[in-house]
């Protein structure tokens, strides 16, 4: 069977650029109009997209100044969506440390049953005090306290999930029966986190449970992502470094006992796309002369954990930067940045332009046809199993890639043509349904006696 | 201007009477249809219904042997209805205990938008220590408790739906400001269930917050109900005893320095509707003689808070149940229960029967025009603005109820015959749109010196 390129539509309000909301094309409400979502969702299922997918924080940015903030909360707006696309899948973001299984479980479930099996969850465990004040904390748990809360809440909306058998409903309306209470398992789960007694209030949903989603490349999210994770998102600034990752998280996965196959590595790009060269990047232009550097100062100074003014916008970042291993928040987003300035010996301006278009996603500006290259690229020297594509400017930027470089990609055998039958979100990328905890699995072939019979 | 009724379509898998799913024409997987759904939204909107309503728990009860259990999220469902329809108000349940407050303000917040306007809340504090055990607690949180929690949640949710003042958003894409940072306004809250430091991530909705509804009839039920809801369903057995409650409602809100005609009082009623009354009765045995009894006595010992076995199906309630006082769960509910046995001195089997169709709620039997009849009695006697229409079967009980009655109430200028504009949930039951408590309101006429100037 044809390797197939699996692509991701991130969707975020006017685009991925952080000036993209002051473009003339722009709805600068586009972040609360469904129209606009269900426009972009069937732009992306014009181009057979696997998925489409919504990041999303339960805290409000501490200014709304500088540009569109605050979202449709993601599991809400996927739903409308669900209703507006027959075959994409659809990812929401939810966090482990500001929710509880038994809610966000069962709005999984849902999803998943009312979309057809097309749900996705990405899972996070939110950086940050911001989020933590609004939920009675102080401040951020540690890092390595949300991913083990994490791996708690996961295994606890697993227990949940496979709380029905998928044949529990009998519907024996002569005799009065409608369930089989036999085939319904509460988890009786008490941990350090969580204690969760009762089974899920919604059958076994048609994939069994969402995809599992994971975007955190720091060494806790690799060590979570290859026991658990089905899909990754990742920001990687070279092919080298892709490689590197992939490889790396690939035998994660194997040494855990787990199919190398079965996870998807999903680096994420920002397609600016022009009929010439000349014209992406004046479209690259255009957005850069759009930001606001001050903005981009406050907001590069909180990612790297700096006190405000510690940076001169054009100079280098300052030498004495902590390591890694100091830093509680976006652990390897801060590594990728502090790298690519030192790199590429970036002053604090450059550097805001370099992110202002992906936040620390590869941005590949030029040709339909030098998109669709770099694509095949990494595609087939071992640094991504599909992408994820983070238009600069949206709707324009989704409309670009999928009538430009989606023809290219099918045109080289790349990408599928149509989606044919229906499937799962599960079966498009290519993984088997997750059998129930509770339901030991039949052997998938006997070996057959026939020697003995010859 | 006229006085018109209000009516709410109550949903609930294949309908309100406990052997509904047991019919022929019952679809035992109906409460994960959405299709089901979509269906009975589509005619309660062709009945001209201000609403419909979800009501939700968040545990499975404990056989689901008995009936179909389980029910998809309901903002979950509410959000795809919302794109299925167009006029009619949507009403979620959702607990007070079982959830964060910036959670579920996001969540009622983002379906207001993406419906336009038509998020309503059925807010509940969840009895039980089934749902109680799925959230880390051994035992239901004390009745006062409940509700002093609840009160807080509601103080919280409306400080981050105030968050953002309705003109918060600028976009000056010129000057490159999105928006007014003045007109943000984060709860900074600390309080005895919860601290919540920040503003909402989704701007304020087009009903500034969704119609507040409650449905409890104790005590402490209708003290935050006279403080806080628009609307309230209510189980009430007799239109004098409905009289009682509606009086007694609208004077306690008229205590707090509320306008009584600001809060709805919504009974509900289980339509049987047949074209002649023995059909419409023949219907009602049908149901009858497929309620499973063992299950009946099970159900009504927890309700009354008794031993397995403590209930004799050919025998009267024992004497000696506990006051109301004593009733940590459902109190109003309980009360009711045992005036109605003793009242209609109800065997067990009997009481079984009576409480299958709506759980306590009355039931009304009979033909379109005596069931116009017993609404038009009711809403011009000071009984009720309005009903929550619960039919024992779904689809047929609200197609019954639409095709035949409806017409019936239209007819004699009690019910709106067309939607007319489009309007808000809280425009349709004729309550005004809520201001940001951050934004003094303006004196709605100032008083003219025309006097003087004659």
């Amino acid at each position: 069977m044809t390797r197939h390129l699996h692509l991701n539509a991130f969707l975020m309000s006017t685009g991925h650029h952080e000036a993209s909301w002051r473009l003339p094309e722009s709805d600068p409400y586009a972040h609360v109009d469904l129209a606009h979502y269900v426009r972009l969702a069937r732009t992306a299922e014009r181009g057979t997209f696997d998925s489409l997918f919504l990041a999303d924080g339960p805290q409000l940015w501490s200014s709304v100044g500088q540009r569109p903030a605050g979202a449709l909360e993601p599991l809400t707006l996927l739903t409308a969506l669900a209703t507006a696309t027959e075959h994409i899948g659809l990812i929401a973001t939810a966090s482990t440390s500001y929710n509880s299984p038994y809610n966000l479980a069962r709005k999984f479930a849902s999803l998943d049953i009312i979309s057809g099996g097309r749900a996705g969850w990405n899972i996070v465990t939110t950086a940050g005090a911001e989020a933590a004040r609004n939920f009675g904390l102080d401040a951020e748990p540690a890092h390595a306290e949300r991913y083990a809360r994490a791996a708690e809440f996961l295994d606890v909306a697993l227990k949940l999930w496979d709380s029905w058998e998928d044949d529990a409903i009998v519907a024996d309306k002569a005799a009065g029966v409608w369930g089989d209470d036999a085939k319904i398992h509460p988890p009786r789960h008490k941990g350090t986190y969580f204690s969760v007694e009762g089974a899920l209030n919604v059958p076994r949903s048609p994939q069994g449970y969402p995809l599992l989603v994971q975007a955190g490349s720091s060494e806790d999210g690799k060590r979570f992502a290859a026991r658990h994770a089905e899909a990754v998102f990742t920001a990687q600034q070279t092919v080298e470094d892709a490689r590197a990752f992939y490889a790396d998280l690939k035998s994660r996965t194997a040494r855990e006992g787990r199919n190398p196959d079965h996870i998807k590595v999903l680096p994420g790009i920002v397609p600016v796309v022009g009929s010439t060269e000349a014209e992406a990047r004046a479209h690259e232009q255009e957005l850069e002369d759009h930001i606001v550097h001050t903005h981009g100062v406050a907001h590069l100074e909180r990612l790297l954990h700096l006190e405000p003014g510690a940076l001169d916008l054009d100079a280098p970042l300052p030498d004495d930067l902590p390591p890694e291993s100091a830093i509680e928040g976006a652990k390897s987003r801060y590594t990728l940045i502090v790298r690519l300035a030192r790199r590429e010996r970036l002053t604090v301006r450059q550097l805001i332009g370099r992110l202002g278009g992906g936040r620390g996603h590869l941005t590949f500006t030029g040709t339909p046809e030098q998109v669709a290259d770099a694509v095949e690229t990494w595609f087939t020297q071992g640094a991504a199993d599909g992408f994820n594509i983070m238009p600069p400017v949206l709707p324009s930027g989704l409309d670009a890639f999928v009538d430009h470089v989606v023809p290219l990609l099918r045109a080289r055998g790349l990408l599928r043509t149509e989606y044919g039958p229906r499937q799962t979100l599960r079966e498009r990328y290519g993984l088997p349904r997750p059998a129930n905890q509770h339901v030991p699995e039949l052997p998938a072939a006997l070996p057959q006696p026939s020697s003995a019979l010859v």
